[in-house]
């Protein structure tokens, strides 16, 4: 089974693909260089399965990962997991980095790390220049690879996982540097094939939708939820990509599609909508 | 006046800074390299005034604004304006890249950027490396001083303004590459003098809250709204920082703290709040 995931080897994605996909003996990971990538090998066949972030506690939503699926065809979630994020800042072995955090010029990560670390960031790294990347792993990958050529690089760090540390070969300077002790990201399991999930008592569904340009629409059909009792654990904005104050909403509700209320419950939203998309029904894990 | 923006020269915010404020003749206009720097810079008083994104018709939310904007103390939204945005290829002059877009290695640009152009950068530089940086015009700007040094990046492209183009020095490859012909981006002047925007008879107020953790709670606040006929036109979910799941909501409607409904619109909606901060009231542009 080939499984793309968020590369190079050593990134968040790449921990939550071992850890979902372990047990599978056949199991081939396959790096791609953004969100993108990932869902475009899926739908062209490329790979079985893709692993994606869709949100993370401190930094929030993975705009990408909703705006890739929107786009592609025949993609949906079939699971989720969820990870603890450790944040480490690492530079190459043997700096006295550890107790001058001062000297440090640099510091790279991808944005949504560094959006997880921007108190440590202000407090200890005031005067440091920062540095987004397409991921971690490329960032500490990157990093062993110019103190190989080049070792002007003692002053920079990355922010990376323990795993990171390892794979590159980096001194870990300073650990558990994210804003708040809980820090979890929540990933999507995707495939062409909706039945290919875990199945559990616990199901939700994510559905994207627009509304009808009509004053409290939204608020509408929210209502139809609560009073059916289906809970709604999560809602989220993204832009129509159309005219700027135009809105998609993507949300999670506690019901699968097999559920023999799904489609009632649909045919009472759907007459609010102008734009319906089913991503998935699938294992509530969060 | 100084007015603190992402910086360096050419970024859209530096083009909706000298947009604003051109007819003040005292205006200095001071970069800084981060969001949250320009925002911090403001708080301790460095700079008057502070100019930031909050929204892209095409990317959305600016989750680094309302980030910060969470942790600052007095500063306040006092203003809006909304700039058209048309993201060009640039690469250094004298190449032939613009009829040879698939020999371009690497194209760089802030994510928010790259996130407007996906179709294009699918299409047409489907094997070139993409790369973030921290602005546009920092790609820009890096991409000249590169190629002053070392030729050998006769293969880059950014993506950037065509005010970069000319002040870096930069030939345009290719126009209008955004992936919607529509494409705006909203800024917030943000001062800590709440008395300090433009007044007119069309006001909004933003404001950012948490629900009680009670089923519908959210539904039921936007029913206030509506039975208090206030429109509500926008909202963005921004994750807690305590646990996944729990999430605070950004939301904009239709009426100024001065107005004398909004006590008695504040008093209903609170509550059913845990956490509220009023960002501002100011005028409608969008």
């Amino acid at each position: 089974m080939k499984v793309s995931y968020l590369g190079p080897e050593g990134s968040y994605t790449h921990t939550a693909a071992l850890k979902t996909f372990s047990s599978n003996k056949t199991l081939e990971l396959i790096p791609a260089p953004t969100i993108t990538n990932i869902i475009h090998d899926l739908e062209i066949g490329l790979v079985d399965k893709a692993i994606v972030p869709i949100e993370n506690s401190i930094a929030g939503g993975v705009a990408e990962t909703v705006d890739a699926l929107q786009r592609s065809e025949n993609v949906f979630v079939v699971n989720e997991m969820v990870l603890p994020i450790d944040h480490c800042l690492l530079a190459v072995p043997g700096t006295n980095l550890k107790n001058n955090l001062e000297e440090i010029t640099k510091v790279t990560a991808h944005h949504m790390t560094l959006g997880q670390c921007m108190d440590f960031i202000r407090k200890n790294l005031a005067s440091a220049e920062i540095e987004p990347s397409s991921s971690n792993s490329i960032a500490a990958k990157r990093l062993k690879n110019k103190y190989a050529a080049d070792q002007d690089v003692r002053h920079e760090a990355v922010i990376a996982s323990r795993h990171c540390a390892e794979i590159y070969n980096l001194e870990i300077i300073s650990e558990s540097i994210n804003d708040a002790s809980i820090n979890e990201t929540r990933f999507w399991i995707l495939s062409k094939d909706i039945n290919s999930g875990i199945k559990t008592p616990k199901n939700k569904t994510t559905v994207l939708f627009q509304t009808k340009d009509e004053p409290g629409s939204l608020q509408m059909i929210l209502r139809i939820f609560a009073i059916n009792h289906v809970n709604l654990s999560r809602i989220e904005s993204r832009p129509a990509k159309k005219n700027l104050g135009e809105y998609l909403f993507l949300i999670d509700f506690d019901l699968h599609r097999d559920d023999p209320r799904f489609e009632d419950l649909m045919r009472q939203v759907k007459q609010h909508f102008t734009y319906y998309k089913w991503l998935g029904s699938y294992c509530r894990m969060a």
